[in-house]
């Protein structure tokens, strides 16, 4: 079995791809545009971090990493909401005590992998090389070093899509759209996003709780940080891109700093840089990629963000992508290493699920940046958290998509909608927790599920 | 006022938006990467003929070319329906006499766009150029002969893209989509299209009625016909792209043979050449494009197909293109001339009117292969016929699509949905013409609207 496999995309979707082929004896050759993290510095200042949770990590551990990880990541219990006036409080993600996602810096963990990856043997690592065209009629791609220009056609067995949202090879799809009957959409936010940071504190203190992820929800717009292993916390500003709240409004210095003293007073005090970082940092939007078919004759596929990029706001981007690759090496079994059968295979299964979990991130903004500020919400969740508590069976629309790793995305979002539906009409109806009865509501949700 | 427009796509709209641009006194550049058709024979044996039918008719008066274009047309007064048996039955496309569409051949109007427009003096027509970039920040397109290959930077006071479903300036769009919230999609039907001729018989004469457009609907896929001035017949096979019956399915030429004997066996004897017309003409495929925004900045407009690209199924997609025209004309007049203000008011008024559009004409593509044949639509249809003949306000949704030009396609689609659920609602259930309680059906339709 050594058949040669061709990867487009080094990022942590293709990485985690090439080290569980080269695990399973297949030879990969990946080619990634960028220069290896490893050796050069290319975050320039920006530093992400994303939220693993259970989907994610089961992937993980099926390529026997799981326990490398965990020591790079930082549990969030809950969503630590913070409003205007200063207060706090905790809305934990669950009810049960074993439920939790997990934050990791993006860089470290894509690093880890690409390590391991280089330690099968099995795995040529080509940086600073973009693919420039795909032949889906011959099955090769045309790739091209960065620097020396000089074009030369790969052929392989596969060649795997995993070169993220803006994906090359996505791209030649679209191109030969009419021809593949290739389906595509891409849908931006009126919100947009910037990165900020709140610093360490002394002794690499944390200066917020250290184990949640913060929110200051201010209906329009929102403000979230979540902690990172050195102390700093890495912050980002959600606001519309245009009208009278917004990144166009906020152009001179007086602006910016007007609006952070009326709408986020306590965290002037944590980010003495945030003026400079408001200006040098880019504005950057948020689009939802939608396509399909996702492979060629049974020759490409896009996985990860290539094929179904989506919004932040349910943590899933990652844990998505990942789900992608254990579904795929589930699939290598069943059809025994059959592409023919693998590639059609993967993608009746996997779209309806990328579509759910696009849908449900959409959804979720306006739930972080209005609802959790809503009292009728805050009641639902209390209501939640209630029955997670005591009934071991039940499980919100959240830890259905977080924590059910063997619940699809589509069955979570079907099932958790419903749920959502009756238990926002119970609150509602109800008005404090002490009205609701508790026993009447999980006999209908049991009726209704 | 001599300020400097440049149009990309010499097409129907992009040449009618020229003529009326010029009649306004405008100095107009339009650049087409085609040859100029009045002097190349461009079509190569692909005889493509359109429906022109009121919204259509109502923008080339605008222009003063409504008298130039009727003797260019073939009145259809309605739908000839082809059993599989050989029977045929008329379903006119209105109870009102002064209601048809019209059959014309797109290369003969789009010539006599060009003669037009080129008379007022004031564009200048450059074949054989391309847009190859525009830069938005600028306000600039770049343009390429195709043979000399020299580019040069056009600067312009608006440009108009109108370059057709695959857009070279909506492409621009496109890959700054990240920077302009450009929303995108394409999607395509999984059926295609193939076209074949009936030719004239002897002394030019007709082979089938001519004042009709021609459908054998077969459920799952159909055969149309619209007539030509010559006296052929423009032949158009809608059927899946695969599956047990589809394109892919009819590889050798028995098996042509076989499915046009079994399904079309009228046909044959009309059509000596299909065998070498279905295996040298080729298959295409059906797709809508969406877009939004369609302006950048004041400075950049999409119009026609560029901007919403539909299936052909409502014989509506010209009809849009045109009246875009006229909509952008009574805007200039409106906002006098500022373009500022213009370019934004055109995409907010025609952006949901070209979604209804884009979606009745998907809708439309069941309503012709399949519910034609059915018994229930046919005896809604009689009932729709009856409606308009007696009673002057009844318009049905196609009539008010195609015939009612002051009415949006939104407001079209809405009331047409409404009154479409309840008439076949009434046809199911009264099951024969008789027992349609004539009275009862107009008084309850007035309400509903």
């Amino acid at each position: 079995m050594s058949k040669k496999f061709v990867i487009v995309g080094a990022g942590l979707c293709g990485t985690l791809l090439a080290l569980r082929l080269a695990q399973r004896g297949y030879e990969v050759d990946v080619f990634e545009r960028r220069p290896d993290m490893r050796k050069a510095d290319i975050s320039a200042g920006r530093s992400i971090n994303l939220a693993l949770s259970d989907r994610g990590l089961l992937a993980l551990e099926r390529v026997g990493l799981k326990n490398d990880i965990l020591p790079l990541t930082i549990p969030m219990l809950g969503r630590e909401i913070h409003t205007i006036s200063g207060e706090t409080h905790s809305m934990p993600y669950s009810g049960r005590e074993n439920e939790w996602i997990n934050s990791i810096s993006r860089g470290g963990l894509n690093k880890l992998l690409l390590d391991k990856a280089e330690e099968t043997g099995r795995i040529r690592l080509h940086f600073e090389t973009e693919c420039i065209q795909a032949d889906f009629d011959r099955s090769t791609i045309q790739i091209q070093h960065l620097r020396s220009k000089t074009p030369s056609f790969m052929d392989a067995e596969v060649v795997f899509g995993t070169d993220g949202s803006a994906s090359a090879i996505r791209q030649a799809m679209l191109q030969a759209s009419a021809r593949l009957r290739f389906d595509f959409s891409i849908t931006y936010l009126t919100t947009g996003y910037k990165e900020l940071e709140i610093p360490a504190g002394p002794d690499n203190a944390f200066q917020l709780k250290k184990n949640a992820l913060h929110i200051w929800p201010r209906k329009g717009f929102m403000m979230i940080a979540l902690p990172n292993l050195d102390g700093s916390f890495t912050v980002t500003l959600f606001l519309p891109m245009e009208g009278d709240i917004s990144f166009k409004a906020l152009k001179e210095d007086q602006d910016i700093h007007n609006f952070m003293q009326e709408y986020f007073p306590d965290m002037i005090p944590m980010m003495p840089d945030f003026m400079e970082d408001f200006t040098s940092n880019p504005t950057s939007s948020l689009g939802t990629v939608k396509c399909f078919p996702w492979q060629v004759g049974g020759k490409f596929l896009l996985l990860g963000d290539a094929a179904h990029a989506v919004v932040p706001f349910y943590g899933q981007g990652m844990n998505a992508s990942f789900e992608d690759v254990g579904a795929l090496d589930r699939l290598i079994d069943v059809y025994d290493g059959d592409w023919q059968m693998i590639l059609p295979a993967f993608e009746r299964e996997r779209k309806p699920n990328a579509d759910a979990i696009a849908d449900l991130a959409v959804e979720n903004e306006s739930e972080m940046r209005a609802a959790t500020a809503d009292p009728v919400f805050q009641l639902k969740r209390r209501i939640e958290l209630h029955l997670e508590q005591n009934y071991p069976d039940y499980f919100s629309k959240y830890s259905m998509v977080t924590f059910r790793e063997d619940l699809s995305y589509h069955e979570a979002m079907v099932k958790g909608r419903k749920q959502d539906d009756f238990l926002m009409q119970v609150a509602r109806q109800a008005g404090q927790f002490e009205k609701v009865n508790i026993e009447d509501v999980i006999q209908t949700i049991q009726t209704l599920m």
